[in-house]
């Protein structure tokens, strides 16, 4: 059996996608691309697939599953559509920037039986996907400490961050997946601190752009995530889990690999520049496992209850920075 | 101006050029495919283009150009013809196992005043590449040494051997290449051993599976090979060159970047599998630099002399090898 | 002119700064050595000087300095007694748990005008100083972030931790001095958390032994901290900052250089066990400079002032962390 | 039983085996030093041990061994004097530049039935250690290829090099040494190529100071050695076995651990200037196994035919070196 996917949403990360169902996800095919843009029915072309005009159109178009990747404002109605119409559904992160809505979209999808995968792409990258096998292995015995550090090349348009939910909801988000997924365990606390360092409009706008969070979890592990929306030198991400019998970690690549030494020492090239580069084989392996859950029936590895956990914790994290105080998970909804 | 290409021959390496010229290459077009199998066919059915059943009929697909990956055997019959037909050519390593039958087709592509690339890949590589600036910019001063290491993670089919030249002119001639393009110097002199160590068939072809030559250049500089068929820890390719200011060097990617730390050490997992991880972006690299050659005219970055030396140096190698004394390249035709 | 050190104590610490001072820190000589143990009698006959059994006795030896590694509580008497005797002072960390005693004791010294530097070591580490000198020297900008990792390799005695002041006073005080000196700037704000993990009995004595730090600077930097009591891999000390421009960052050694690979990847040895092999250039360098600040009467490269305000912040992190809230420096004395 | 050792020759590297003989050696004591320079006086006071101003007084002070680190056209007659002396003896390298006289001392050392260890220090690096280990235990299967880079920083004066019986005698011997010592088997052939690149004094002095040279060992195993007087990036140091099941692999520290990265790439410091910095711990070690061979009657790490093969190996270089040729050790003595 071959999976069906029609891509919603022909964006930069839609585009991406699609072209990965397309032509490299063994076991998929492209079914057919919407946007409320032009921009489908270019990527129609350039993949030979049917284009639809409208979200009633695409639902309409014969296939197993549908890839939310429309704007976040739309991603719930979509996903309750697509629950009624009986498609399994990939959807990107955040599910929404309200938990409400988020459990109307949960409930669509368990009223209708269908399976649920999250876009937390970066669990499948092999390098954090080594670090939380380690732990599950036991290779570092209980944990007592994780490190986050991730940091973007640039910041993104001051019009995206405005409908973004701002950095804990945006960005942050992935690194409070990602203390999840590696840790093992659920966050109950959250201490959030941070500044505009990096652009004086980013602060305009209502956001941060520089960040340091303290997260507190069920099994008492503390996590420290540090971000910032521009490193100069690259895409900077990297995952430590410390415990009692050792620590796994995950990092970067260089852009190449190249040394030269001279009398006043060694140079390298930068890291990779930003997630097309670096996290490439993350989202094909996402999908590979996206083919699985519909094909076979297997257990999504990003739940809607993983969706849901990050967007609490971003949530509890402006709450934080607000007040001043750690916040208890416990607090927000 | 798109750079209509055929592809001629589309066994694996044929394959993977046509894949990349029809989606990823800007500016370059996949105008058709041919080749004496079936795997044409379908080849030309999933990228759409025509299908050519013989080299008359692949050159009278109307194109800017064609890419030679067919047997090294029929190399130069192809770049007669293509020649003859006015074709830009880009041809995979190696020309041809015999020289007189190299000089043959370089002067037809002479005479008819086409383009000619070779397929060294490697020069591409942006690491590799990195060490051949270094060196063009003085970075590193004169060059006194040069160290290549070359090793696959497993031989290839023994059929495959037993037509291939051997080794050194299906192999290393990579590392001559190699050799010739970081130190910006002719080779003169070859001293060439090795063994047979890795299975036994590949000496019952007549072949070496492990070797070590030592290279004199016309500038003085002495480079260093060392090659293995089988590198159990993944596909091993580094390169040093050391002079009076420096030295610059490339290396290997681990498949992913994790490390797990306990009371024992530290490990990481092993290097990428093999030349499809590798040189991914050589391979593109090289087709961008040809669209510039067949569309803006631009020199070629990899010329028929380019082509012919590392094969005269290969000749020399076995002949080393036989002879068990250092052999001057002079003394090869 | 030779500068002549007496070392107050000759306890571990003691032992190790007579031994450099005696043979290993050129311009400086042993004047003598106390202890109210017989470890003074033992080393001064390894190291041929004199012994004192009292601290009269010790600052009736004929000497430009004194070298105070006393335990910590005797450190404010022994520094106000030398200060009285003229003598120029080296005193270890901290300089006492007490923020008046402190106070008294830099009041003498300053009244007597006699040098002072503070036995932060780590400052004079290779490695981390590099990381001071690139921000400094602008390399990175602005600074927004600092992250520091403080791992020992196992826990000390309980004896030891019930008269240290805890984790925050007697271990964490090195990073805070760290993100301080790294920083350049001042610590306006901590922000603490931690937990018992490593040993019960830590927790019994009133101490933690895993423990999260977020420090706000005066120039709006933001420090992480994180330490714990045991790293089975080795001694981890880290110091990163990132700013505007880049980042500088100072890392560990492996205990020797060697790499294992095989076809499940590959292996390298723990990090360098402790501080004797991590730091034993600091400790060297350390006294370089404070023989220029005896002999040279150079600024104190650790003054008072540096030896004041980590006790501060660590004394702050304690009532953050009894308290659960971020704690301003400024609520401290 | 404390091992009593009277140092003979108290030039650089004599005054360094004194000193860590006299602080640093558990179980050793420097019994005396002796020179037939004013050095040993210096020495002898610094060290608060007797002088000799005679070899016959350096044998007449009561004592369990000698250390040998005289010129080295004075080693065999020392060793001679004091086998009959009836002395444990540990001898720098090379024993001799003729191999007739290192048989005379050899025989000597055997007639008397005392020990006799070679100082190749470099055995007792831990990371070059290791990698012998990693080969005894078969961590990398059968032994294919060797590769040994060793380049110092810079060449030493040429009264040095007049006497030094040339590279591969003075500065190669050292990589015959670690070849046969990684590899765990002779050498038989030796190819053996160079030029004077850094020096065209230390030509017109008759040696050279770059150098390459291919080793074939009894097992079948080949190692490539490449040298150099002068890298200026520091002392670089590497060994590097593949075999059958995998590479084991040493290498440098740099100069300290430190990193800064901004938008043109990373820098790191230089190597480790030369080998107090790199190998302190190798002598050291060397110096606890002489303990064991003395006190305990513990078989000898480097044997007299440890000290023995590599000279002769040393002088097939030169000859192949002069003859263009492959030559067999066996045409050498």
């Amino acid at each position: 059996m071959t999976v069906g996917i029609v891509v919603l949403g022909t964006g930069r990360i839609g585009k991406m996608h699609a072209e990965l169902i397309a032509r490299q996800v063994p076991g998929a095919q492209l079914a057919g691309v919407f946007d409320v843009t032009d921009s489908a029915a270019e990527l129609g072309a350039e993949l030979a697939c049917p284009v639809a005009t409208s979200l009633d159109d695409a639902l309409a178009i014969e296939a197993d599953a549908v890839a939310i990747c429309t704007s976040t404002d739309t991603h719930v109605d979509a996903m309750v559509a697509a629950a009624g119409a009986g498609r399994a559904i990939f959807c990107e992160k955040p599910l929404s920037l309200d938990l409400a809505q988020v459990d109307r979209g949960l409930a669509a999808v368990e009223a209708a039986g269908v399976s649920l995968q999250i876009g937390f792409n970066r669990r499948f990258d092999p390098s954090h996907k080594a670090v939380a096998d380690a732990v599950a292995h036991r290779a570092v015995g209980d944990v007592h400490l994780c490190n986050i550090t991730s940091r973007d090349p640039g910041p993104p348009p001051i019009s995206y961050i405005e409908g973004s939910g701002g950095i804990f909801c945006d960005m942050t988000i992935h690194d409070f997946d990602m203390a999840r997924y590696v840790t093992r365990s659920e966050i109950v606390e959250v201490y959030a601190t941070g500044a505009v360092r990096v652009d004086p409009a980013i602060g305009e706008a209502g956001d941060i752009d520089t960040a340091v969070v303290v997260l507190t979890h069920e099994n008492g592990a503390i996590t420290t995530i540090d971000n910032s929306r521009k490193a100069v030198y690259g895409y900077d991400q990297r995952v430590e889990v410390f415990g009692s019998e050792g620590m796994a970690s995950s990092g970067n690549f260089h852009d190449f690999n190249a040394r030269i030494a001279t009398s006043g020492g060694f140079t390298a090239p930068p890291l990779q520049h930003f997630f097309i580069e670096r996290y490439t084989r993350s989202y094909l392996d996402q999908w590979k496992a996206f083919v699985e859950v519909v094909r076979d029936d297997a257990p999504s590895p990003v739940t809607g209850a993983d969706g849901r956990a990050p967007l609490l914790v971003g949530l509890a994290a402006w709450k934080s920075l607000r007040e001043g105080r750690p916040v208890q998970c416990a607090e927000i909804a």
